[in-house]
């Protein structure tokens, strides 16, 4: 035993703390919050968030981190890990002032209750001040670093470590013409039915419908929960209590389906950590874009799949008779899987959601390096939408305002929903070469083979690796579109007969 | 302006903002935490309450209190008061050292889940041990301070500041002999029938019922909620933030519009908190029997009072129409004020309410010094229900397990029920001096008056005066009991015909 690593742990651990006491504040302003709690709920996470950053950048850690690093030179041991980890993480936060940890906290707050209001309304000009203070905040934190190649890589860091904007940039460049063509493709085909999903579902039933389906995934309800809340996220208090919070749209109610299991990918991913790992930056998905691998692999690949409903569907059709009176299950499976070109993000189909990314990190890198003004943004939006999908928001709710993310000032995270579309194909690959049966599993409804693999291959090993590292060491590949474009070629070939 | 100030106010927000970061973490733990995340929690909230500790109990804020002592020596100026407020505490805490105080709120929050699985199971030996290491931590924490009178006076002083055990004892034991003989005298007549308060009421109407109530009363949800917990209790997490949690009992359905009541009548008070206090000390009520005596009076002062069922009544009949059929208003009025001894302290009428709190004050004075073992508590409760109400609760959930208190090692907290009782008649009397036609408003539902008044004379001021002195300023009096005898006297004598 190291005493010097257990001092190091019990710093860890009161960071650790301070940062999931903080996850309970905005997971409590999200789900539960009267409304006129928000000022000084602001202040409160402002305060926790400087507590927590202090505590990780004291010298105390440095002069710790520099012994340990002597003391446990292999990355590959979890204690050589730790200090890898902690070390990058405590560089990186060294430069970035506690004042200014709590004025970008507080601002994150202020905007989020801005962002709710404006969405209500449908209300750029509200929100406007807000995103406009959180970009101001968001360059200043980039000015802390050295310059990179683009400021956005500064960002991009936070949630990808070590990947560039301009390898983003680069892989995305390779599917997006291969997307576009599919897209075009199947839009001068017959187009699938869809009707009855938007007729009236009773919101209870659906919101148990998919609380069934995450138990048979694994998500356990003995160590998290799910709420109603503006927005759908996943959250970790400590890896015995992963809440998941949902929402139910009227003019799109099994949506909530489609969220529930996201989230749960999300949640499963967080269960699963080492917990050895606990009260340490070892806990936890390592990056966005894994992260997003298994919230949309089990969202998609799982349950938009033709096995999967052959399981769910008769049950499903018994809970809402009435709507689904007559249509069969390749009917609801091709309606589930329509492509469309629509104005919400979340809602997208496969072979449209990666537009939305798109457009978004466009905006984004505008945003950051000055060649958008924000003021302009609802326009920009919108002939964005016009240029890439064809169709324009008919208000700023389902269109500039229908994301939850900037109104926090997390800018740099979009491009990662497109990168863990990406991986979960990779990594689907893999493992239907490992697990032969795996679609006849899915069609009785057994997920738990599908489950262990990833805990195996993935979860356990929280932060230990980075992602590309992770999906290396698991795929033997680096992070490349084939395997996605592959996958969604074969799946709307057969929806669309192409 | 006074920089020094500033700097006191500085850290003592920050210490303000880890405490109700605390509270929203306990909140949670009873609302919505599932069942394996409590150790975790444990861990996170002592993370909290040790850092809080840490920066309340700084050498700086020692220098920076005694020089303010100096710059603000007049008490009865908010700042002098703040200063003087937070010596006192800053005093106490010294005392106390910070790992102590982290392994309090551990045991605290083991102590909570096995309380709730005790009570669950109605086994006493399984909260046992938790018990005996909270009493142990108690006078771990008594032995900091020099010695008094009586060790209970440590703990007494922390709810009522300056208040002994002996002065305690004198006011319950004038007392005492006249609440006896008035249960004594209720015996002897006629007993009032109330078989229709136990029929099956509609959980979910019941919960509506009372929040229409309060929201009358000028709660405001706006600024506030009600949550379901094992045990109803108000909870503050800012002026603009505090929530009330409340229960269903089926056998006791209308106990759930008293408790929303109750916790209402603390709740007005942290809202009334002049919001010039927040994030210091002075910030929310006084003390606990301060506090008592505001959810005790919209409790029973008011919300068992036959003028405020003239009011609410024809509702009430409307909405349990079949339950309440055949039940006129005097009757139901008897029914909600019968006097019978039974098992549990919350739901226990006012004229035997306090008989459960002197039961509870001699075991915790016991516990205390030592003449009492944790392992004969199911034993000694029963057979102090025996004499001081004649009746033995079935089971140890009904009996020693039915207060959530001892489970986070609150002791010496109990005795403050009694203490709010007999200032609220203290108050009512004063009160109905000075707004003539009380009874008439409360006969319209019109609560307004009696809720500014109470805000403009007790709840604005906060923590400014210490609790005799704020009774001694509203009612020219010390605390004394004799009002309440004859608010009970009168009350049951016309009831009961005595």
């Amino acid at each position: 035993m190291s005493e010097k690593l257990d001092q190091l742990k019990e710093i860890l651990g009161e960071v650790s703390d301070l940062g999931h006491a903080g996850a309970i504040l905005s997971w409590d302003q999200q789900v539960n919050m009267p409304p006129a709690g928000g000022e000084a709920r602001g202040q409160q996470l402002a305060t926790l968030g400087k507590l927590a950053q202090e505590k990780f950048t004291s010298d105390e850690m440095g002069i710790l981190l520099e012994d340990l690093k002597k003391e446990f030179p292999d990355p590959d041991t979890d204690e050589g890990a730790l200090v890898r980890v902690t070390a990058r993480d405590y560089n990186k936060a060294k430069r970035v002032p506690a004042d200014f940890v709590a004025e970008q906290a507080l601002a994150a707050t202020q905007g989020l209750d801005a962002w709710v209001e404006a969405k209500g309304k449908s209300d750029f000009s509200i929100f406007r001040p807000f995103l406009e203070k959180n970009v101001e905040l968001v360059k200043k934190y980039i000015s802390f670093f050295p310059p990179a190649d683009h400021p956005y890589d500064v960002l991009l860091d936070d949630y990808e470590p070590g990947l560039p904007t301009a390898e983003v940039q680069e892989i995305f460049g390779n599917l997006r013409p291969k997307q576009v063509e599919l897209i075009k493709s199947i839009s001068e085909t017959k187009q699938v039915k869809d009707d009855f999903l938007h007729k009236s579902f009773n919101e209870g039933k659906v919101w148990g419908f998919g609380e069934s389906i995450i138990t048979k995934f694994g998500y356990d309800f003995n160590r998290g929960r799910q709420d109603k809340a503006p927005h759908p996220f996943e959250t970790t208090f400590n890896v015995n209590d992963v809440r998941i919070t949902n929402r139910f749209e009227k003019n799109a109610p099994l949506a909530t389906l489609f969220s529930a299991m996201h989230e749960c990918g999300h949640a499963l991913y967080e269960m699963g950590s080492n917990p050895a790992y606990e009260r340490t930056p070892l806990a936890g998905g390592t990056s966005l874009a894994v992260h997003e691998s298994q919230s949309r692999m089990w969202e998609n690949l799982v349950g938009r799949s033709l096995p999967f409903w052959e399981h769910f569907y008769p049950d499903l059709k018994k809970t809402f008779s009435s709507q689904l009176d007559g249509v069969g299950l390749k009917a609801f499976y091709k309606a589930i899987n329509k492509v469309e070109p629509s104005f919400i993000r979340v809602n997208a189909d496969e072979a449209t959601y990666n537009m939305h990314i798109m457009l978004r990190l466009e905006i984004e890198i505008g945003m950051v390096d000055g060649s958008i003004e924000i003021k302009d943004l609802p326009d920009i939006w919108n002939a964005k939408m016009e240029d890439y999908l064809g169709v324009v928001p008919p208000n700023d709710a389902q269109g500039v305002l229908q994301d939850i993310h900037w109104s926090y000032g997390s800018i740099g995270y979009f491009s990662t929903y497109a990168l863990g579309n990406i991986i979960s194909a990779q990594l689907w690959e893999k493992i239907n070469k490992e697990i032969k049966d795996l679609d006849e599993q899915i069609r009785k409804g057994q997920f738990g083979e599908l489950r262990e693999w990833l805990r195996a291959n993935i979860h356990v090993y929280g932060h230990k690796y980075d992602p590309r590292d992770i999906v290396r060491k698991v795929t033997g590949e680096d992070i490349d579109s084939a395997a996605y474009v592959r996958y969604l070629t074969k799946k709307y070939s057969e929806i669309y007969g192409l």
